[in-house]
């Protein structure tokens, strides 16, 4: 089989992996397409502080750990195609197109498919999933903007954990994948006040095709003075940079009694003033990903036309390219998400 | 008038404050009691530092302004009896025991009782009300006690905006008054499991009299040892510390989903580690004060023995015993809540 690998910092391709074979309950599926995540990027420049801080989490919440002197497989936003099922299983017809949430069961447990010596993830032709997790793709929806299912579900889950209401607006800080899905996800939820903000010209025009009411250059303006013109009172802010010092310019400017998810994710230690926090009563709700409901039902809102999401989608390339993909994905005031298709 | 003052750090009794002549709608009373809070003493050691990041938050957020180069009134959590009424204003009859939440209105508007240059609070023999403020303490309530409405509100609020359920259980960090209030207020609300730390064998004490389920020494045990004794699953923590690394600890420790009041007020700046809320989803809620609803809400449950309050008070001073009471208050095994009686 062959994969893009994270060997050393940088993504190389093999084309030795062994080919996985399917369990019971497990299906062999052919991979259509694999979103790159801002984590993966992540991993491969800071992948040794990431599993420090990870280890700091005992137990689950820790998440898997990898050693990056060995080869990590990647890739957790994908698309697929049934190929076969493992013993005493049952699943769709084989092409059946379909996506999943990145965890599979096996006869050591559950295994989050996104960073693993062991584990194939997307970036490769083949994968394993679970066949109890197997959703099958709706409506005709082109099988490769499934792959758009993940990074969604996270914007959808975010609206969810803000608990937002029709009538009450939103400011979205920093317009890459997470705070885009944000947007087209409050747009599902009746949002008509969308203030954005991203200093990239192209990830603003991007913010504003998915559903923004107005997307800011925090250069000319910042965020609050844009939400003065258009909302009064307290805002429901999505953090997505995920800086270092955002958390706290948000306690210190942010309107009073506003609600702030936090869904970007600043590594490593972060600064901040409680008093500001307290002044104004301030509730910062830290988000992760999305269960399951919140999966199935972004996918079907995908299908039907009801979520915003393809804008997003920059560039599509095949295993060779991933490596570029990667450097690319540094400036971006060129790419948003790129698409990985390891069998086109 | 007679009042114990902040003058360069220290609080110095004066006896030539001038009398308060109250105008349209303010009422003179004379101060049965009132209790010093942690606030008051941060003022008098941090008070240049307090100043600055109350400058930092622009508009109404920020708090009164006070030159610390001159003298500092304080005195916010009091109970008092009516003694005149100013013109045109209607009041209780003379000799009344009211209380007030701590903001006075006045021909330049409504200014709180807090930290003033101009405006008396509690630590003086008499003061200026609002009319429209004052509550009648009912039921034959103690006037004393009814001092501690304010700091008992603190409490009340902060339960409040827990949004904490029968069923759940608490974990309070810190068993000084805030966090004693936090525990009385939690078995109002039918809590059963409460949990509360402290390093002082005295307010462990304290915190089981008034209602905590268990209250362990963190030296000995940590809270979240304690909580698995008695619990599963999420809990509901007020961060009553106040102090540096307290929010990254509770992140870093707090079970998956748990929801955090940070109710305890750590000066300066903090260090956190985002990644550790974001992998639990921990939500925190910044917490200040109370509005009128509680503050009445809580004088009733006092007067009514509903609320568990007076095992805090520890002694009562007169003026010239508050500079001495501010020393005594910095070791907390000795004092918890000191009452000033500013006419005994």
């Amino acid at each position: 089989v062959r994969a893009a690998v994270l060997r050393n910092g940088e993504m190389v391709v093999r084309d030795d992996v062994p080919e996985p074979i399917p369990e019971a309950g497990q299906v062999l599926v052919e991979v259509v397409a694999c979103g790159i995540c801002g984590s993966d990027l992540h991993l491969a420049q800071h992948g040794a502080e990431m599993m420090a801080l990870a280890r700091e989490l005992r137990g689950e919440h820790g998440g898997n750990e990898v050693d990056l002197d060995r080869d990590v497989y990647m890739g957790h936003e994908f698309s697929a195609k049934v190929l076969k099922a493992g013993p005493q299983t049952t699943t769709f017809t084989p092409g059946t197109a379909v996506t999943s949430m990145p965890v599979v069961f096996g006869s050591e447990g559950a295994e989050n498919i996104a960073f693993s010596n062991t584990t194939l993830g997307g970036y490769g032709e083949r994968m394993l999933l679970s066949a109890a997790m197997l959703l099958e793709v709706p409506n005709g929806l082109d099988p490769k903007i499934a792959a758009l299912t993940e990074p969604m579900a996270v914007g959808v889950h975010a609206v969810n954990k803000s608990n937002i209401e029709p009538g009450e607006g939103a400011i979205v800080l920093g317009c890459g994948p997470v705070g885009l899905a944000c947007i087209a996800a409050l747009r599902t939820r009746g949002i008509e006040t969308i203030v954005a903000t991203d200093f990239s010209d192209s990830r603003r025009a991007l913010a504003t095709t998915m559903g923004a009411t107005e997307a800011v250059d925090p250069n000319t303006s910042t965020a609050w003075e844009a939400w003065r013109r258009h909302a009064r009172g307290p805002a429901v802010i999505f953090e997505a940079v995920g800086a270092r010092g955002m958390i706290n310019d948000v306690l210190k400017s942010a309107p009073r009694h506003s609600r702030v998810v936090v869904v970007g994710v600043c590594a490593g230690q972060d600064e901040l003033v409680p008093y500001f926090g307290i002044a104004k009563e301030i509730n910062l709700q830290f988000c992760l990903a999305y269960d399951r409901t919140e999966f199935e039902h972004t996918l079907g809102l995908i299908a039907n036309g009801e979520l915003e999401s393809t804008p997003m989608v920059t560039s599509t390339v095949g295993l060779a390219g991933v490596g570029r993909a990667f450097e690319a994905l540094g400036a971006p005031d060129e790419q948003c998400k790129i698409l990985v298709a390891p069998n086109a």
